[in-house]
């Protein structure tokens, strides 16, 4: 298993989320190999492991840090990261995935469904063997619920052309800052940080979440689609709006209805107007605005964190990660 | 919350069934009022709730029975099992369930497989909340993976028309006798059994949940569509290839053929043909024996159960249950 060329400057967490996914490895045992192959090809396949990292690094400032606890706590955390993407392949109808065919469109939408079904189960299975007490593990459940609420509240926005900046941000609280701020608030507990310290990290994995989304969300209207990995802007096709979109379409409503009314029918060269226009209105600047805006949240949060070495490299991490080339 | 009529004539399991079903209602709060309806309405129409049952039951034989605490474990395996079912839905692109349309044909797919997926949280969150032992815990989840990975094992099978009756057993064993397996398990374990005491429940279950999901396949071929609140047959159709129908080939394999070839192209004649066929080449008549074995099986575990007021109650349910007018 290769990791991300991102962690070349981390050794430590290198060698620490190298058996973060050798646990994983473990972890993934199934009688039908050919899914097995795939989760484990998913698994494989270009993940950052961004997520698990924050875990383990927030693992380190209480006094009852157990490296081996907190590594089955991350590789908990990434397996419930990589379930909700299979699932939300579903959804989308996403025929790929981090480059490569997408689960479902490979073996077909049930063994997507089940194939995400039995990583929840072993996300679960991981952070119950591991958690300090069932108290803790409850913590996981409670947070793997906001996470779903998050997904289910984003259905009723779907092809919302007077959507708000606000439900924006509260759909990708739910979506995306939730899954970060429980990996760090996990990772803080784990270390047997107090419940005060450990609601500071989760607000800092919240912001970093915040940002991240928003970032990704600006990538759909800044990359093309070889770059991205992805198909661009499939999203706004399938009735997803983001914040470039919504910052343009407050400048103009009524310029953009007409293409996205068009819904599923939107040809690829109403996707590159789109595109276009919302360069034009500045809905990509005043998104990365906001995204600036969360970072900075972040990082002030993180000073404040006790001084170790760690602390050095989750503030250099955010960094990198929250200032990706726009 | 109305319990199903055939808990009249077991007035104490009833009691604490409404009970979890009190505990569930609470458990599934949900922003989208909309999904938290249907989730509702869905837990609340019709399910037997045989499962909780057992759970409530063989909690009763250990030392440290505690109700409150069996209640939830009982909530927490009805919750799995509607979970499942959500999914299953998915899958099979079933239009009904339990004699109403299915969430995923009134909400679609995506609904569906985000209220599945919160639905498997809260089943996890109740059986954490009330786990005697972190340790028990974990034994749930196994369980659960061990279900899923009996789905995922079932894909494989699909239009397989030389499915044998070994696969078809072993496919139903993950599918449905683990669920009640679990629940009985469960069930003995947070009374305080030995673990040699909870395998045993763990049998039983497992042979009730396989003579019921024969019976359920043999209604297929000999229910009419009204009584059994789903299309009859439409498994047929989708390839899936249950007892009675494997049994039937088993004696003139090449006169089916021709029809089950067509796959999703079968007409409703075809398949009216097909369920002639079965009865006549005996399909129905040797699955019932088969149904009949693992009923035999568990009556004579059953006999074996410290003689309490509720082993007469599992006796007698049992038997109720597994010998539905066939």
């Amino acid at each position: 298993m290769k990791l991300h060329r991102m962690w070349d400057n981390y050794p430590q967490v290198a060698t620490e989320l190298e058996q973060v996914n050798g646990l994983i490895e473990q972890s993934v045992r199934m009688r039908n190999k050919e899914v097995e192959f795939v989760l484990k090809d998913m698994l494989d396949s270009g993940g950052k492991m961004v997520r698990p990292a924050y875990t383990l690094l927030f693992s380190t400032f209480g006094a009852d840090h157990n490296p081996k606890r907190a590594q089955a706590l991350a590789a908990s955390i990434e397996v419930l990261h990589t379930a909700t993407l299979i699932h939300d392949d579903i959804i989308d109808d996403a025929s790929q995935r981090r480059g490569k065919v997408s689960l479902q469109s490979r073996y077909g939408k049930s063994a997507a469904v089940y194939a995400g079904d039995y990583l929840f189960t072993v996300s679960f299975r991981l952070s119950a063997q591991y958690a300090n007490t069932v108290n803790q593990f409850e913590v996981n459940t409670r947070g793997m619920e906001r996470i779903l609420m998050g997904e289910l509240d984003q259905m009723n926005l779907y092809y919302k052309q007077d959507m708000t900046i606000r439900q924006y941000l509260t759909q990708i609280s739910g979506k995306t800052a939730q899954l970060f701020a429980l990996a760090c608030y996990t990772g803080a507990l784990e270390g047997g940080q107090s419940e005060k310290e450990s609601r500071n990290a989760y607000y800092i994995g919240s912001h970093i979440g915040m940002a991240f989304q928003l970032l990704d969300d600006i990538l759909d209207y800044t990359q093309s689609a070889e770059d991205f990995g992805k198909p661009v802007l499939e999203d706004v096709r399938q009735g997803i709006y983001t914040a470039p979109l919504i910052f343009a379409m407050r400048k103009n409503r009524s310029k953009f209805e007409p293409l996205l009314s068009k819904q599923d029918q939107m040809t690829d060269e109403d996707i590159r107007t789109i595109k276009q226009w919302v360069l034009e209105f500045e809905g990509v600047k005043e998104a990365r605005q906001i995204a600036q805006k969360y970072t900075e949240k972040a990082i002030k949060r993180i000073k404040k964190l006790p001084d170790t070495p760690e602390k050095k490299v989750i503030e250099k991490l955010t960094l990198q990660l929250l200032q990706r080339n726009l």
